[in-house]
């Protein structure tokens, strides 16, 4: 029997959500960069067309990690994949499978849905996390690089004629 | 005046999107790997619930280029943010200022709608596209690599107990 259940976050595990990202961020060294708070969370996970899908893993009554991810879209495919935002367990609840089992949950909603693949961005320092993926049959995308332009340079952009 | 319109595709622009998104594979040296098909594109792009954007350059009545994208979300600000999944003009209509006006355009998007940023990857060896895209202020998040599996790892991970 499993140690722990995967279940559909609700909007009551707000508050609860909000501890895993801050503690992943903190995880990734980047703990100032959480700017959400609790109203934003209800607003974009609950609200009326919610932004992306929280799964909870509990051991008990206690969240021990999460997953959160959207749909993403091929045009190779013509057919929308998975993208994997967050997957964190608590230091504390590591070795227990937990990981395994909310990427499962994952992969269950992927293969339901049709998606045509599952991806997701990890830090180059985190062995760990990269070795775990591979064996899980990961193949990494080497040759890409992601951009990124925030607010500032986006009102820029949009404001030049 | 701009040599160009930028428009909202329709669903009568699907054999030239399939056209351009092999246009675009070519490039990126994979032209093999466009399985999808009108049929998937109508249905994917513009059925009941679209799964992508797609915003089309025209000279006249001819598509010069297009942009692709969908919401992807930020746990860190609580906030969708765009993915522009592709972004292609045909080598022959070049030179004109339509990528970036494309890129305008998914700016001026954002911004309406909020957007906390826009993301996209750009192939290593693209160093005219870095270029572009360094000069509106894009920064590479050279730290992270994106990892994917694909349908049979999907299925296999999915039917692990």
């Amino acid at each position: 029997m499993s140690e722990f259940t995967i279940r559909a976050a609700v909007v009551g595990d707000v508050p609860v959500i909000l501890e895993l990202i801050r503690g992943l961020a903190e995880y990734e060294r980047a703990p100032d960069q959480v700017v959400c708070d609790e109203a934003r969370l209800r607003e974009s996970l609950f609200g009326a067309q919610p932004d992306a899908e929280v799964l909870l893993a509990c051991v008990g009554d206690r969240a021990a990690g999460f997953a959160v991810f959207f749909h993403n879209y091929s045009t190779w495919w013509g057919r929308r994949g998975i993208y994997l935002e967050d997957l964190f367990v608590r230091p504390e609840m590591r070795g227990r499978g937990i990981g395994k089992g909310l990427l499962q949950a994952v992969a269950r909603i992927a293969r339901d849905r049709e998606c045509a693949r599952i991806e997701w961005s990890v830090l180059d320092w985190n062995q760990p996390a990269i070795d775990f993926y591979r064996s899980l049959g990961a193949v990494a995308k080497d040759e890409w690089t992601i951009y990124r332009i925030n607010r500032p340079e986006i009102e820029k952009l949009a404001g030049t004629d």
